[in-house]
């Protein structure tokens, strides 16, 4: 095979990858799960849905990030322990693992970081990673399981974070109507699907929101161009950084599924995704949508809802006579 | 085939089917579940599934029914809306089909008429069947589904609860080792659980803990023989008849997965299975289990956890603009 041919062979691949998308679309198709350690997945499954690692013995990371739901509560802002009420949106677990970096301003480096904070958060699980390993090393079949995993006799904090975090990396949502026409399949969107996600490019949207998550790979100022209105006090990356130039800029939430993750923005004020996008044009890019893009834009986000997790319900292994009890209402009567 | 020839087979079948146990025992083994819709039990599973039959957007009947911890919470008394504590036990949905009412005090006929209770109590879930149907009523998947299902325009509470109910009768655990051994695999148990079942028949708890569900098939006094002490206020089955004969009289509990289903009767005030054998032994029997005895009938307890419900988790239809919002800490703000 001559050179010339070979390359003319792989410019067609390549034209034929893209299907009727251009090849440097901003957006690209979310990647199989790869490199994962199906063991610690398993374990990680039970301990995401494990209410034990909270105070109350109520409260599990599906809780908040329900998997049934988006990997979202739904919920303005969330319900923590003593129905205490969250200071902000309960981001989505569905394809954090491509975030830059976890929570909204951004704290945590990463997904095994991350899991960590919410059960030692007093208004959150309100337990504490000293009590939350106490109940796991009290329960046998965790014992042996932990040790299966990971090979030590001790089960400690960081083998709790990095199984959930594995879990999570498993929670990508593949096949998109969109990713599924970005690879190809020119029906697999509607005109109106592709109009939408041609104002979606040419409005600007796609400055933050790219990549395989449309979104989580920046900090940007909520209130680029019009300061943004809300009783919310959190001042984002700035807490983090305490650097006042970074008042405001929040991580860039990923659109995949957006059509699940309702209510929008750190605050969950903006309860519909047409608010959502009328919102996001005036205050980021100073551009009024007619009704009639605002509507095109938002069948194209809506394309973007991928196959969600499918696994069987974990099973926990039961508590003993040893295992501390739950304190929902206090200390134990 | 001559008669005489016919009968001594079918002699020998069950002989065989009933292995090492007299064809006489107190318990029977759990049946496959029969007659069962299955587009209902889908539908019904979701809605199982779904917090937005409550108030707050936050519980659902899996709150406090968890299919991952034997069909209950696992706590004293369970946390309702707003963090209201619960006034009694939340007892198994396993196998709640075969009870002969609901509810401690079998204030439902059945799982049809239960299901409508907790949607709609001020202290659980706290939603109402208006705003219920409403909800349901505004996401299209949910329409499709129902009319799919029931063949009607209109969505009722009637059939919520329908589906509900068909999906719990699906929740039967068939193949504990103890059923195992009921049907014939005489290696299916321990001697040491084979001992505990001996006495459990011999002291006369299968008096009441006997037939399919292992109880869950009469009402009888808690404390028969010494008065049992709690601060628990419900009075049971006269809270339903008004007779004063009924006092303190409760359904008694299925101890099918008992091993899972801590703590213990209606106020939940025993915490093992241990501590629970010792109490009934003594309130109902007037009989004190040495240690020994007491270990022995343990472990035949927990031969009876059965196979677990397997099925994926189920993913629910968004809510749409029309959707009532959530309400989880008052009126919306």
């Amino acid at each position: 095979m001559s050179h010339k041919t070979t390359l003319t062979l792989i410019s067609l691949a390549v034209s034929m990858a893209a299907g009727g998308a251009s090849a440097k679309e901003p957006i690209d198709p979310i990647r199989p799960v790869q490199e994962i350690n199906l063991a610690q997945v398993e374990l990680g499954k039970k301990l995401y849905f494990d209410p034990r690692l909270s105070k109350s013995g109520f409260i599990s990371c599906n809780s908040c990030h329900n998997l049934s739901m988006g990997g979202t509560d739904n919920i303005k802002t969330s319900i923590g322990h003593n129905w205490q009420q969250g200071p902000i949106n309960a981001p989505t677990v569905l394809n954090s693992s491509l975030n830059l970096a976890q929570f909204w301003d951004g704290r945590a480096k990463d997904l095994k970081e991350q899991a960590g904070g919410p059960i030692a958060n007093p208004g959150e699980m309100a337990s504490n990673h000293v009590l939350a390993i106490e109940v796991l090393e009290s329960i046998p079949e965790y014992r042996v399981e932990f040790k299966q995993v990971f090979g030590t006799e001790k089960i400690t904090i960081d083998e709790v974070t990095q199984a959930i975090a594995e879990f999570e990396k498993t929670l990508v949502t593949p096949n998109s109507p969109f990713d599924q026409w970005l690879l190809g399949d020119e029906d697999a969107l509607t005109a109106k699907e592709k109009e939408g996600y041609a104002l979606f490019k040419n409005s600007g949207c796609v400055a933050c929101h790219n990549g395989e998550a449309v979104g989580g790979n920046s900090f940007q100022k909520m209130g680029a161009v019009e300061a943004y209105q809300t009783d919310n006090p959190a001042e984002g990356l700035s807490a983090v950084t305490g650097k006042d130039a970074d008042r405001f800029k929040f991580k860039v939430p990923t659109l995949r599924n957006v059509e699940l993750t309702y209510p929008y923005f750190h605050d969950g004020e903006a309860e519909t995704l047409e608010e959502a996008v009328e919102l996001m044009g005036r205050l980021q890019l100073g551009k009024k949508f007619t009704e009639e893009e605002n509507a095109k834009v938002v069948a194209f986000l809506k394309s973007l809802t991928g196959d969600q997790p499918a696994f069987q319900m974990p099973i926990l292994p039961p508590s003993t006579a040893k295992t501390p009890r739950p304190q929902p209402f206090g200390e134990d009567s």
